[in-house]
């Protein structure tokens, strides 16, 4: 479980951590400013663990300047799990398909359906 | 830790389950065949487990098929961590880019250097 990619993705499995990258996609934050939505629902300790397993992963960088921790998207980690997924883009594209044509035969067909419902 | 994106990123994070995963883009496989290059370095509880946990996280499917259990990659899954993926490109592009520079610079130079090595 400890080479990186596995890091990588482990760090990824949760919705937490998934929602302090969305908050820093939107641009850098002081590990405080990241940390202020989540003590609602948890403690410092919890938050700063999840914080120090993004890091750990190579997700986010975390620096000093002065008394303020910035932290920030560090792309390379998920350039390594984007690159192991093109792999499978067959598999998703096929369903990216499948789920096309079907949300076409929703959208086109729902009054049909029900049409054929009420009169049976 | 329950939430369907965080099953699939948990079931990627790891080094034998990838393996599988790898194994079956290649095409269907019966879970024996599926097994059989993990046994030897684990058991087969252990190996049965990783496809439990592929198979519970969505990325494979298996079926019944007489006495074989024909087991194959689901897009779906893939879809939705790909789709995930997707917002945070601008990072791993990023990042893409200056892999490309630096790998510009290091197939320039050691080309000179091998150069220099034939002449002495």
């Amino acid at each position: 479980m400890h080479d990186s990619l596995s890091q990588t993705f482990s760090a990824l499995a949760d919705p937490t951590r998934r929602a302090m990258l969305a908050r820093l996609s939107l641009g850098e934050a002081n590990v405080s400013d990241l940390a202020k939505p989540f003590l609602k629902s948890m403690s410092l300790p919890a938050v700063t663990k999840h914080i120090k397993v993004l890091e750990r992963a190579g997700l986010i960088t975390k620096t000093r300047e002065a008394q303020w921790r910035p932290c920030k998207i560090n792309g390379e980690a998920f350039r390594d799990a984007a690159e192991w997924m093109e792999h499978y883009r067959i598999f998703w594209e096929e369903s990216f398909d499948r789920l096309d044509a079907y949300l076409k035969t929703v959208t086109k067909q729902p009054a049909k359906g029900k049409k054929n419902a009420r009169k049976r």
